[in-house]
């Protein structure tokens, strides 16, 4: 996979090369790229914003330099595209799982990151995708392509070891995780739970299936209407249904 | 404010100090301290993580040197507190714009940042919340915690200028944002809606809030259900219905 990034501080992105980027980087599942758009501006004060027509508080990111910045990285670009291009706009569809799986399948993505002041809006014909993190507001786009960025390179083959592939991820299987304890068996007075030093495989995986379910009932209903339940966790659902009435 | 971070990757948090937090800092309104904690472990090969009790995939962050950081926090703190501690967990609850604004109220906040293989359920003791920035896994806490600082840091009074403060942010009114332009009027063919350019700033009002309306209506209909229109606002939003039902 490619990525692109186009951004005024391209050096919000360097860190990001030391975690999953730098390991799929490494692997060569992912080249990785991030194009300062003011390099792109044809205004002679270097500017890339401007005051909105209509009046107006707040400066607006104006589309030269970002039109001119996408067409440097589609001349550059062996199929002459930018790929799919996400801008990230507080006003876009919300980020999630199933969205970083569908961008995973992409050979080439590319994250348009403006201020919050807004865009010109013609900067969106070049856009397949508006995308959010959430009803909330951020300095710039950055942190949200690095967020995206991140959660989307997990889905590619070859990027996670087995050892973290295998790790029991949240919402893999609709169900938050169960209580989880390493050594010492008592930190300071507290105790782990019985059952998971018991050596007995069986009521383990059924502590731990019970924990999930009661936790997901607890915080997370909705994941449960959405979920298919086994006879197995329709029952131990009663289970827990009945002994929080009875608490 | 205060902020605290507990991190195995505090290079991840430098360029944050660019961003906002360096304005936040100049400005004397906040003070950020990332703390490694595997400075704190008491482990002789310095690990921070170990297999979990009951078996299963991936590695578990162990108690002792998330307690002895946060220890070491509270020791250096005049009240002799963390102040309210986060922890950043996918089962945790939804961050959005009201957390943030929730959240800028604290006097100190500590963040635990782990990673997606877990925590010694232990830590959660430590803990006055936990949050998720939504439905997928990233490698680490460090981005959720960036971008809830960013959010976070932006509702503080003297962080934000005039200038920005005064910027029409989505969200704030309930509304999303309507489409924006900025010089040229026209842009390769592309030309800045008539009204914009009429100097009749009754009209250009108008044309704002039934944009605002319109985006809301078919990209974002909750936001209209948990917001009071006003009467102007339920006869432009007929009108739109209207029209939508006959293109």
């Amino acid at each position: 996979m490619k990525i692109d990034v186009l951004s005024l501080f391209p050096k919000m992105f360097a860190p990001m090369q030391e975690s999953i980027i730098g390991k799929a980087i490494e692997r060569g599942a992912l080249s990785f790229n991030v194009t300062d758009f003011r390099d792109y501006t044809t205004n002679k004060h270097n500017n890339v914003d401007d005051y909105p027509f209509g009046g107006g508080a707040g400066m607006l990111l104006t589309a030269q330099p970002i039109f001119d910045a996408i067409a440097s990285i589609k001349e550059r670009d062996e199929t002459q595209s930018a790929g799919h291009v996400i801008l990230l706009d507080p006003a876009g569809a919300k980020f999630d799982h199933q969205v970083a799986e569908r961008l995973a399948k992409h050979d080439h993505l590319t994250f348009i990151c403006g201020h919050y002041e807004g865009y010109d809006e013609r900067i969106k014909t070049l856009v397949d995708e508006e995308l959010s993190l959430g009803d909330y507001v951020l300095t710039g786009g950055e942190l949200g392509a690095m967020v995206m960025i991140d959660a989307t390179v997990r889905f590619l083959p070859d990027v996670l070891g087995n050892r973290e592939s295998a790790s029991g991820d949240s919402f893999q299987d609709g169900l938050l995780e169960y209580p989880q304890y390493t050594r010492p068996a008592d930190f300071r007075g507290m105790r782990v739970p019985d059952v998971l030093i018991s050596g007995n495989h069986q009521k383990i995986a059924d502590w731990r299936l019970k924990e999930s379910l009661k936790k997901t009932y607890l915080r997370r209903p909705d994941l449960l209407e959405n979920r298919q339940l086994t006879k197995e966790e329709r029952d131990l659902l009663d289970d827990i249904k009945t002994e929080l009435a009875e608490e």
